[in-house]
């Protein structure tokens, strides 16, 4: 059996070894237009605050220990163009110029996502940067480095963005961040959202909402950001306005695309063509909230699902859940965290959402250095399920999370959650975990 | 109405005081046998530790605020003695030496735990204490004040003793721990108990185990525990070998107790005589992973029974769901956390467990400051449901926990729970939260 894998990525990576493992005598053929697999790409931001450690500190795992310990076929600097359907293979050019051909009896599309760049003057110059692979982190690593980068503007406020701005600050670099929107983490209550304001302003980071971006320039020595008819001066242009899913060799090759124009799965990680899979950030996925197809690309979500089609291929009984859309980001010294869905994407699905927004504590009553938690939780009226949840705060944040995260996956009633039993000790909450406060008060709301 | 509550601790005055807001016009009279309502117990060792903070610190609200703010009779040193069942009355004397009687339509009996004090020689020597009430934490702390305690002795290697090891420390006492079983923390696996044990050690605790306790004498200045055949000096004796309910009131009544000798209630904390409720840690509970009854004394379900307690007292529907047994604590610079059955109390109960111990990073690869985390999880083979998890480590367990614990109230399965999208960042983990790393390896053992 041949198994060709297109992405040595998290997904890629993860179907390539487990396959090995599941089946030895398996062809494995990983294909990756990079010299990079198996890295930490979260880890980035924190590689680029500190001047004192290479990037290549967040590789895992090399090629050549892919290559030898577990004896897969990785080419590294081959590039996929073509998928034939019909004569099963797999078609592109190796970065000495030459071309090949691989085929398969199963195939993996694991070709993630890139940073979405606007089709606007200048975004092309050179100081413009977006960080998506490794690649691009040594790039940025470099290029403050090599022009000692004084100031920066950051376009985007999302993680990226954000995560970004601190790492910046933390290198001494000014930071200002522009985007169109008028609001801060749209998706979050105002609440909470201006927790994660006040803290990036305490942190010198200029925030301009509301600004259009009409370009970038460059002057004799300085990149300028054009917004609102002034413009911001910058030795570096950080491009962080989102990313898309590298569904297009795919569709090229008749594959079905959906939600967000990544490739639809079933849940056995299955294109519309059934030879072929799809996982990571160019797949879609299962909601476990709407039941209904969503795009969030998320790493854990693509080493799980890497993991799931190395099973089917393998002959394993397989069915991946959905996701909840969970995630966890620092502000500096916030916490941020969000599972399911706001309020707004709430009613969007056709729920009949009521939430609530409250301040509680991350220690208990007289213990000293407690700092705010902020929740907001969402249910639905008609069933009583808890919807989603969003927490903002200095500590005991970013897993407190995960019980409103489970309480997702099972389906639970904001009733149920109310009534679960979490933990309680003076260092680490009050005696009625934030959630839980939340959760009696929604449920007065509800009733 | 009348509605009369025995105990105004956590139990007893989160009734009293929820009823008063549901039900204004309400007759609402608490008899407490101490001066002290409303306090958080669980603080107490973090304010003996601390020689600049006052133990009162710890009282949420006074006996005046509960009286003139919520109308509630609040009645501060009344012992009740006696319940009347047929006459529907409570009987006691007063600190002054007057006797009571107030007759009730319903009765809440919170009269709580009390610290086990072994029946052995000299346990009853002054600088031989226990750590309960809030007179008691007082008492504590008044006696390293005035006797300049230099040396301590606990006997008993649980929650409190060990909570207490950290605060007698932190006032530079020498500790010494005994107890006569030989593990400490017997119900955790080898590993984990090890981690605990070298941070006591760590921390110049020292520590003896399988040292029978034969009672203890007072020398001219100085208290000795008889253990062994040595003798271990001390300044001050701290008794924490457990607690047990206060239920010869209710016993003595004709209600019926069960496990652990608890008052025995229903699902809305209703004892044998359905005008009487319990709650509070002299009531049992249902668990809910074996659906049977147990008595696990905690603060949260103390609260929360309280406030069924008020709800079904007013008319309101109510089923309070049974607990997890998720409990945390810190020992010195370590969370300790668990939920559910350990793997003996699985087999126990019937069960057939399978477990895993796993050791996983509490931040991310390459990411700086990453500290150990060991899982346990259990599960059970024949239904493939989780049944309990246990964590140690320096960060990140706390809260960790309560995904699990939620898992167990969904009686989800191990399958399921290794599916959940659990948030990811590399300060706040590896992509494999440590909880999916056991969940995936428990999955292997049970298959």
């Amino acid at each position: 059996m041949k198994f060709v894998i297109i992405g040595g990525d998290a997904a890629g990576m993860s179907a390539a070894s487990r396959a090995k493992r599941h089946m030895p005598e398996m062809d494995v053929i990983v294909l990756e237009k990079t010299e990079d697999v198996s890295y930490s790409a979260c880890g980035m931001p924190y590689k680029i605050a500190d001047a004192d450690r290479p990037m290549d500190d967040l590789v895992v795992r090399t090629a050549d220990v892919f290559r030898n310990k577990q004896g897969l076929d990785l080419f590294t600097g081959c590039c996929a163009e073509a998928v034939d359907v019909k004569n099963c293979s797999v078609t592109g050019t190796i970065d000495n110029g030459e071309s090949f051909r691989f085929f398969y009896d199963r195939l993996l599309i694991a070709t993630g996502g890139r940073a979405i760049i606007p089709d606007l003057p200048g975004f092309d110059l050179p100081g413009v940067v977006a960080l998506k692979s490794l690649a691009d982190g040594r790039r940025i690593k470099d290029h403050i480095k090599v022009n000692a980068v004084k100031k920066a503007v950051i376009i985007g406020m999302g993680y990226i963005g954000l995560e970004m701005a601190e790492a910046l600050r933390a290198r001494g670099i000014e930071v200002d961040m522009v985007k169109p929107g008028p609001d801060l983490l749209p998706w979050m209550p105002r609440e909470l959202a201006a927790e994660a304001k006040r803290e990036l302003e305490a942190n010198q980071v200029r925030l301009h909402l509301g600004c259009e971006i009409n370009g970038i320039d460059k002057t004799d020595v300085r990149l300028g950001v054009n917004c609102n008819g002034r413009t911001l001066p910058a030795d570096m242009v950080l491009v962080a306005v989102g990313i898309e899913p590298n569904s297009q060799l795919a569709a090229d090759a008749g594959i079905e695309t959906g939600v967000g124009n990544a490739i639809a799965v079933n849940h056995k990680l299955q294109t519309s063509n059934k030879r072929i899979y799809a996982a990571g950030d160019c797949a879609d996925a299962y909601h476990v909230v709407t039941g209904q197809k969503t795009w969030i690309p998320l790493a854990l979500r693509a080493n799980r699902a890497g993991w799931a089609v190395a099973d089917h291929v393998c002959g394993k009984a397989t069915s991946l859940e959905g996701v909840a859309g969970t995630a966890v980001f620092k502000v500096f010294n916030l916490e941020v965290a969000r599972t399911g869905l706001s309020f707004e994407e709430s009613n969007r699905y056709g729920f009949e959402p009521v939430d609530v927004t409250i301040k509680s504590r991350s220690r208990a009553h007289a213990h000293p250095g407690a700092e705010s938690i902020w929740v907001n939780l969402v249910g639905d009226r008609r069933t009583g399920k808890l919807l989603g949840a969003q927490m903002v705060g200095r500590e005991g944040v970013a897993h407190r999370i995960n019980a409103a995260a489970v309480a997702l996956h099972a389906k639970m009633s904001v009733a149920s959650f109310s009534q679960t039993d979490l933990a309680y000790a003076p260092p680490f909450g009050p005696v009625w975990d934030p959630l839980l406060t939340a959760a009696n008060q929604l449920l007065k709301k509800m009733i």
